[in-house]
């Protein structure tokens, strides 16, 4: 007996055969026994380190990140994923790349992968454009793989992209079988995905749709909750639709974070744009349209501006099942007289729930070191034994 | 009998138990027994690269540099050291993060250690900030430990404040122990810690800070010397009283430069800002006070050009001790007629001890991985015979 | 047997051993059997990698980039190639540096050194000052290693410099070795290195001076082609000249694109600037002549739109050996209609050879890697054999 076994045989009931030499884009291309692969080796990886069992399957290899903006957290999460397993990261920065300036998304995807094992990518910013420059990247290297300029297929890895949140949802929904006790302890609970206020009026609308997207595999009763206008991407919401058909669970959606947090056994306030105005900002940039871009945010600031009551309050968890709901964040959060004069939820409440929410961060980094794990390795639980029982430290001992 | 005998018989003779787990901030904080460990393991680290032998004590693993300015030397110094002992170095640039957008410390220290076991500061720039911030870092990532989200506690290693700078304080004891022959033969010398012009007035004045706040701790008889306006913080001149007073050597000040060279055995001129206008500046920056930042500027420049027979020349030189005093930098220092037309240094002092200096600077790295290398393994005597007796080549052969 | 044999087997048969300990500057400082040690090594790492092979002989160690400027597939190449071997590279970006601001470069050369085994630099952007700013460096460590500041002496590999960009005409030639089946066929094969319009007219002259420079040296007849103006730098010319005369092939120029293409088996049209503007240029720069520099850009952008029928068409292409010359570019290309209404190349020429470009960029990390293998490493052979004999998975199975 080894402290992998429960893992391996976990594993083993899984039929996750697919993912070998995968990307991880969508939480929604990926089947059940997938994504229960994906949380049962990040556990496994977890373990290992609090073990001090190194977990490198590689000797030498690149990870790349492609950022489209910066972010200090999704930098340390997929650096510290990569340096788990034993990859060097190299940053293609928009600063340090010639891939703003006209070069062909191809060459320029073949040119950084002659060694490279993983490619992390970003790009949320414009609404119709992430997923599908990532799916740009993943032909191109696919195809330099196939006609021998790569020697292997780097694995993508979304990060972020305007239609999903993967590694952020996947690790939400981590914490919460952590929490629960289990992923069967998921069905027919009720989660209350709604939008919160934020002075900030821009911001992604993945987490949410992530959210939706992935909680409602696993039988839940996923209730999405915002102002009027501010609706996700409705491709996104057919997929909840759907999910929720198929696995016996429920999705609706209403205009009041009221409605939904009655009763609701998980809440995740948190603001994000409304689509349509996200839509129309991506065609007013690339026309180029300064002024009416100028016009559109004084619009959003006023209609963001009318829905400050959507806070989660005190009172508004105190509705919640038992008031003792699970209050979920992607963070950093807007939390009102903190980090701002009103915002998406009171000091009170974040303070009682700050220690869970770092713990629901802290499942990042093992979530994208697993996608990697899954889709580099042919024959994870054999891998898996072969570490625990090499013993190699982290750390000397 | 082995390479790594000599120094694990010495640091079996120290007490240095307490640094197992803890930060290093300022070397007052330090028993001299703990420092007497930290150039001990510094020579020891610095043997085993000579010899070819590697000290990788960690697998995997990240160092994060967390930078207010940029500063190429800090930054490889980190580097060298964290990559010595086996951690990737990740930087949390300003420009690479929120942290400068309100996000609060606590949030972002804990954000960036999931798999963090060093956290290397550097934060200089405002008098009554660094330093403070260091610990808000320090107890941030503790309390993440206790509670459960971080696995590890990062250790923090202080790369300078705006009080102390340990690492190069440290680095220039050890080139002095080298250059004197034991940290027995500094007892009874003469160091000149000097105020020296620069064309550029805002130098930090944690290097005189650092000095007289250590050497003072070997029984030397400090002598700092600077024009009037041009004192140090007063908290660090109490440490160096008390050192002296303790340790058996003299702690003095004076405004010539010629007092504080007579004699000397070592001198170390060098050019810092005015505290109390450091002071000022600070809280003119707080207040968003442009124009008295201006004036300030215009006044800090006039006061230090008044002073430019404040440099270190032949002359001076050959009034200290036979001549022959040791002449230290932390490097880079200005010189006159080279890299500038006034400065700290005449070129000719400078040329001679130019191989010195630059013997002086390359302990810097060595005395950062032995700062980690104690905190990190409990047992760094057991650990050294071990590196020794795997003998791993750093370069194969 | 096993499969380093054959690479062992062919190095036994070279004199390379000058090569232990030292740079990697102009091609034309190596003798043919260093070259040839070269190919045979870079094949050899990327024959380890294909076979999952660990080629790490580091098991610390920096790599230090040194870029004047930003370059995305520069900087992969050589993190690729040393991550390769096990070492993390360090970059020295501008930004990050305090070069550009006074300090000496000798002592910023040590101060980077401490713990670097190669520094790979980049600096082609001023006539005279690239490769004159190289040897300065590497002077600086050599004297700093002789000296004792250092314990090693980095070995400076040029990754671009005025007069040679010898890590690409090395990539390039080792494509030409594969493609033509071995190095002995290059002999008697006709090259057209010609010029090509492209909208942006101040392209470094490193590309057609590193090729002309080395193609020479396997008995090739190369044509050097371009418009009148946009000579070569002369020394490489006659160092081009004397090759032809050394090893039996030839070396002409024409002003002529067509008679460049002639029965060619090998074409690289490619733009770049007129050498003696370049110098104009690099002179204004000096005396901060921005009118001057504005004046010499527009005459430049004049002449330059006078040549655009200097394009590798298909018509061209027709004219060539077969209709069948290999087409080479060093990437990014300017493709007409593609990424420029007018450029270097037809779109259905460059689509026909993309596979083939995509390969012939591949080789340059393992020529990069190469050379810091045969500079570092006494016993090359003996390095191959125990590490093919350990056979350390890179990535675990």
């Amino acid at each position: 007996m080894n402290i992998m076994d429960k893992y391996i045989e976990k594993l083993n009931t899984l039929d996750f055969k697919d993912m070998h030499n995968e990307d991880f884009m969508l939480t929604w291309e990926k089947s059940n026994d997938e994504l229960e692969a994906v949380f049962t080796m990040a556990e496994a990886l977890r373990d290992l380190r609090k073990n001090n069992i190194s977990s490198k399957i590689f000797d030498s290899g690149l990870g790349v990140s492609l950022f489209r903006d910066n972010s200090t957290r999704t930098r340390f999460s997929f650096t510290s994923a990569c340096n788990l397993l034993g990859l060097e990261v190299q940053d293609l920065d928009e600063g340090k790349s010639q891939v703003a300036h006209g070069e062909t998304v191809r060459e320029t995807a073949n040119m950084i992968s002659f060694m490279a094992d993983v490619i992390g990518i970003r790009d949320d910013m414009f609404i119709g454009k992430g997923n599908a420059y990532m799916k740009e990247v993943s032909n191109s290297v696919k195809e330099g793989n196939i006609e021998g300029t790569l020697e292997q297929r780097p694995t993508l890895v979304n990060l972020q992209c305007d239609i999903d949140h993967p590694t952020q949802a996947m690790a939400d929904t981590l914490h919460l079988i952590n929490e629960l006790g289990g992923i069967e302890n998921l069905k027919g609970k009720k989660v209350a995905m709604t939008w919160a206020y934020s002075p900030s009026y821009g911001k992604p609308l993945s987490v949410p749709q992530g959210v939706i997207g992935l909680l409602t595999r696993f039988g839940m009763d996923v209730v999405l909750a915002h102002p009027e206008g501010y609706e996700v991407m409705s491709e996104v919401e057919e997929v909840a639709k759907k999910n929720a058909e198929t696995y016996g669970g429920s999705f609706t959606r209403t205009n009041s974070m009221e409605e939904a947090f009655k009763d609701a056994d998980v809440v995740y306030p948190k603001s994000w744009a409304p689509f349509m105005a996200m839509e129309k900002r991506t065609n007013l940039y690339s026309e180029g349209d300064q002024a009416g871009i100028d016009q559109l945010e004084k619009e959003l600031l006023k209609q963001n501006a009318e829905h400050k009551d959507w806070e989660c309050t005190e009172e508004l968890m105190k509705t919640t099942k038992e008031g003792k709901a699970i209050y979920m964040h992607c963070l950093p959060a807007d939390i009102t007289g903190v980090s701002c004069a009103e915002g998406e939820v009171a000091a009170t409440v974040f303070d009682r729930y700050r220690k869970s929410l770092y713990k629901e961060a802290s499942f990042k980094p093992y979530i994208i070191a697993s996608m990697i794990f899954l889709s580099k390795i042919k024959n994870p639980q054999e891998v898996l034994d072969k570490l625990v029982k090499e013993s190699k430290d982290r750390k000397v001992k």
